[in-house]
């Protein structure tokens, strides 16, 4: 394992999921998040960035991911030496700061990893050029191309652990598709392997965006577009579950919907479901999945971990070590998977 | 010491006051807390919990209690590795998330003990019951019997550190009584002991609620209701004042207490007070002492330390790091009361 | 160098900048920063605060004093074991809770240093006299007095670093004066050096407060007023810059700063001003500097290092190192100016 290997495209900052192929995830990100399963287990990993240095800003909301992050960073033996867990409501952001004002001082603080949840519009991109520390998007609201690109790569590694595959799987993407972020992540990303087939299951108003389309077609995935999740389930590996933001100009459709569960997942849906799929939910899930019919079914995988195999919620925890390990000390990812 | 003894009913969750029984209090919690106030002298305990993690979920507003749990755990040499302070505002709850699911993800990534401090309705009991680590409740808002259990404990180590005996005391609890959570949590806990007696000193609108009542009843207690804490004040070897909310549908009595003070702790009732009583209070105080007459009285123990012996605010980080050390490390715990 | 020279007037309290004067400043405050800045770069200072503890108290919005404040305590190998971002919001002050008792409490709970930004009205200095550990004021906003004493000291520094010397120099203050508390401290700070003028640039409305003036006129600072920066700036070493309100009852004159550019720092101020000058800015900054025409010139050091030599931002990073040391282990500062 050569150094460079380690690296990806844009290395060492983390904005977007077209940065990663299809090679570095499989031979360098899943590895080493195994890898972080067993040290995990074994509480053996709390020396590998060990005095190292994360700041955490979370502009808008959130609990879990930033947990997820610190947490991670936390384990393997790393501090956090800022968080920030509503910035937007906290910071001088609330006296007209621009947002990037408030990363550059914290860049020039030093750090060795700097965790950016954002809200605004901006790109990150311009504050990376900008960056001696990397960067890694915790999720953003960019007016573009708004991204996930954690939550994309911990989907598809949980996948992995359960399906044993990601080629020639197929995913039914669900929900509020047009202003979901991590549904273009995922989309993105999978884009990078074969033989994929994505069915795309929201209301008219809530399609996906055409420059996704655009995207999976140019890299020849096949897909389709549905209003009711049980035309698609019969044939889906994955369910990806989605929020839907219930009045987003869709009345009509939201009455149907709830009438008729057309974007919902419930014991109907289950019944007419493979049994070896998964049912996923990148969270917060708001009503769209019927909880008390869904979650003791042992496909059923979002938060709860079954069968021996790791939930989503706790894959995303071994692929922030993973990405961590490798933006921070790429070195020891080196030894670490040479030694594997 | 066998391990049995310092576990309790329910362990390792803390959730309600009734789960605790005297002897345990006795001869478990308060010999702990007393070795914690002599290792927290000396700093030398703060290898007790090393590498131990605290998840510290906060929902509603709270500094100082929030800061008494996290102390506890730098102080016994733990990590606090998620520590969200208004996680109403700053998480996904913001976007219609159900609190169980941010609990359920926190205890997905796993850690040592979780200290919730829940501001919606709902009971932890179910909660307790799907988790793997050890929950604490920080103050609930449950419907039918809400809560501060780890509050009314550290009350009852206060009254045990400053009078130096439990059985046998008068309690005069004042203020808010229907809508406060102290009141209710010290209330079942001071019916485990012995010859207690209680004057329940509020507005009639703000009477203690039926149910506690019935279970005073029940387990021998003797209690009374009043108007005016000066009727009492003779009798009372602890005032236990709580936070009135003024205007709460009790206009004419909140006149009357304004203008006589039938529930306010000032000079007057220092007077007709014992020289051997003390006055506590949960906090935030915000009006129903007159501070600049009661506190430098060598009664008023509420927030600073006096004559040598820790304060009820002291009282608290003490009890809350024993507390820690129960449901984390049963077995330091009994190793730690074997060489007493 | 003996302990007592290493203490100010009302050590160990950083309440106000008239504390300090320009013989500790130069002989100790600025010596250690130095020293930090060269361990900084070694990350060899980990162990000269190791277990000493912080409480972070932040009433208001700030997260950049905040992470610096944090980031110098992690860089001593010192622990943070209470951080409230925006305690106004999420702490029980949202029900009435006076700001002393939160203070009083955390006090109580001890630790070895405190930080607080108040933005409510009171006065530091009454809750300095009851705390038995230091409090460093990260800004306050008391009615009669407000102030950033340490943005003062690290402003100081900035200049000393940039320009080599204090006495002598001509400083621009521009914006609102009337209510920036950072102009004032820096005021009361360069008063205590030699042949310093001052040139205060703002609308007539906002002008510096008299108790300023008649504080400079008493030290024998040579000040002027003005309403547009371009006239003093061939004469300026140091821009002072900072935010204005914009429509705080100043109209008309807003509309002609917008027009004529009359406090913004832009190219033609540049233009004017000396190539040996330094522009500098306490953050945020929301429009009264010309970003793109500003940023790149090698005058701005408000927040990107250049040259080699630290920006403002990180000057405050070594300058708050270099406090804590001073507040928390006088004795170490002692020694380590000792050796130097």
């Amino acid at each position: 394992m050569e150094l460079q290997e380690v690296k990806f495209e844009g290395w060492p900052h983390v904005l977007k999921a077209q940065q990663f192929d299809s090679g570095w995830i499989k031979n360098i990100l899943f590895p080493l998040a195994i890898r972080m399963e067993g040290l995990y287990g074994h509480r053996l990993c709390g020396a590998l960035l060990l005095d190292k240095e994360m700041i955490s800003l979370f502009c808008g909301e959130s609990t879990r991911t930033r947990a997820s992050f610190e947490i991670a960073m936390h384990r393997l033996g790393g501090k956090v030496i800022v968080s920030s867990p509503n910035a937007r409501l906290s910071s001088a952001m609330g006296k007209g700061e621009h947002f990037y004002d408030t990363c550059l001082a914290l860049i020039e603080y030093g750090g060795d990893v700097l965790i950016i949840r954002n809200d605004g519009n901006e790109e990150l991109g311009k504050l990376a050029v900008l960056s001696s520390i990397p960067i890694i998007n915790a999720a953003d609201n960019a007016e573009k191309d708004k991204q996930h690109p954690t939550q994309a790569l911990l989907d598809l590694y949980t996948i992995q652990r359960r399906l044993g595959r990601i080629d020639g799987i197929s995913v039914a993407m669900i929900g509020d598709l047009r202003n979901g972020r991590t549904v273009r992540s995922l989309s993105y990303l999978l884009a990078k392997f074969k033989g994929i087939r994505i069915f795309f299951v929201s209301p008219l108003q809530l399609q996906i965006g055409a420059d996704i389309k655009e995207y999976l077609t140019r890299h020849g995935v096949e897909f389709s577009e549905h209003l009711d999740v049980r035309e698609v389930a019969p044939h889906a590996d994955v369910f990806y579950q989605t929020r839907t933001q219930k009045n987003l100009g869709t009345e009509d459709w939201d009455r149907a919907d709830e009438a008729h569960g057309l974007t919902i997942i419930d014991k109907r849906v289950l019944d007419l479901a493979k049994l070896d799929s998964i049912i996923m939910h990148p969270l917060p899930c708001v009503g769209e999945i019927v909880r008390e019919e869904v979650d003791p079914d042992p496909r059923a995988i979002y938060i709860e971990s079954k069968n021996g195999k790791p939930s989503q919620v706790k894959c995303g925890l071994f692929i922030r070590m993973a990405l961590l390990l490798i933006v921070i000390s790429p070195e020891v990812c080196c030894s670490l998977l040479r030694t594997d």
